[in-house]
């Protein structure tokens, strides 16, 4: 018994060393020698633990995968804009501690299209889409809601992956930028459907006159005018 | 000489091929003994001429992504909502005919994570990055723009995989949907930023009102307090 905890600390620190070395570097740039030396153990003893660089960045993956996850979860309590703006603040955040292994994985690094890792990636993005509409309040989406949701979740992880080539715009504004973007893409939707309308409306109701979604609007009603007239 | 067109021609009809059935099935799915006998020739002929199935896949994809950067080309005339719609109905005519190929490639093919496999998806990407700042009359675009256009990319990329999965939403309504999506996302950054509001005005000062972009602005605006009141 005292062995396997002894089996499973080592397994869990040489992941945590490994997941360090991945976000920093494109995990195609580390080496199992460099995770050893950074574990303080031998090249021969991570092999004992892990079978191969695959596997051990397959692991640092999930656990990867796991944290992303839990920082999804937000109380269901006061405006939905505000609790979205929360939460896509902590996957900046996570984008920002994480950025070249992020972008390696999903630019195509060492395991991409290994079904291990396409398969982390889907659990990942229906945890959020999943998480989202909980917080809508809704179990059986409609068509367009569906779309609107998980073509937001891309384009979050797409506008994070630019982002980080440069980093030429401020965290908090791009934080910001996506939970409008959001709000754009659902009233696109609901401009043209009635379905949508309805639930847009159910939404924006609850906004306060100061919160992300209703400045927004305030802002594209004023731009309208301004931008029509030359 | 006359011999080397004939070669060239067997590679041509043999990519033609491999692009309709890589196109119709997952390539997963389809056997170079298949290939051989669409094309009426025998299965080591085939490889006379591609040494594998990811090469003739390869030139297949090749095929079928300058086929799709031909399609962004558009004459630089009228309304800029106008030629956008007009692109992307050839977009999505090409993913409704290309449907499980593209689904397969943009989700994890055989050949993904090939470094071939990539640069070509990222040459298309960019060929639409190119020919959108081209219509926009912007050579040096600033970083908020940079995002706008390649984040919308994005976003077409991920609306037309979830349209494919069921094709619940008619593909002119998705069409329609995703140039008000561009004019949602570019409004969203112009709200917060002079640059973009700037030119946002010079784009829609010459849209017509019965265009998709002054469409799209009354009804939103018509949205805004609908929703807003409960």
């Amino acid at each position: 018994m005292r062995r396997r905890m002894g089996v499973e600390e080592r397994r869990q620190q040489l992941i945590g060393v490994a997941l360090e070395l991945f976000s920093n570097r494109s995990p195609d740039d580390v080496s199992i020698d460099e995770i050893a030396s950074a574990a303080g153990i031998s090249r021969p003893l991570v092999y004992h633990y892990f079978p191969g660089k695959l596997s051990l960045y397959e692991a640092a993956l999930k656990r990867a995968a796991d944290e992303l996850a839990e920082r999804f979860v937000e109380p269901h309590e006061g405006p939905l804009g505000a609790r979205l703006l929360r939460v896509t603040g902590r996957f900046l955040g996570f984008v920002d501690e994480h950025g070249p292994g992020f972008s390696a994985l999903m630019r195509g690094g060492p395991a991409v299209g290994s079904s291990t890792t396409n398969a982390l990636i889907d659990s990942v993005r229906q945890a959020a889409y999943d998480q989202i509409l909980a917080h809508l309040g809704v179990t059986a989406p409609p068509a367009r809601l569906e779309l609107v949701v998980r073509s937001w979740i891309s384009l979050a992880e797409s506008t994070a992956l630019i982002w980080l080539d440069g980093r030429r715009i401020p965290r908090a504004e791009l934080e910001l930028q996506l939970v409008h973007d959001f709000a754009a893409l659902a009233a696109v939707s609901a401009a043209y459907d009635d379905e949508m309308a309805l639930l847009l409306g159910g939404i924006l109701a609850d906004e306060p006159a100061d919160g992300p979604f209703a400045d927004l609007l305030g802002r594209l009603a004023a731009l309208a005018p301004r931008a029509v007239l030359p």
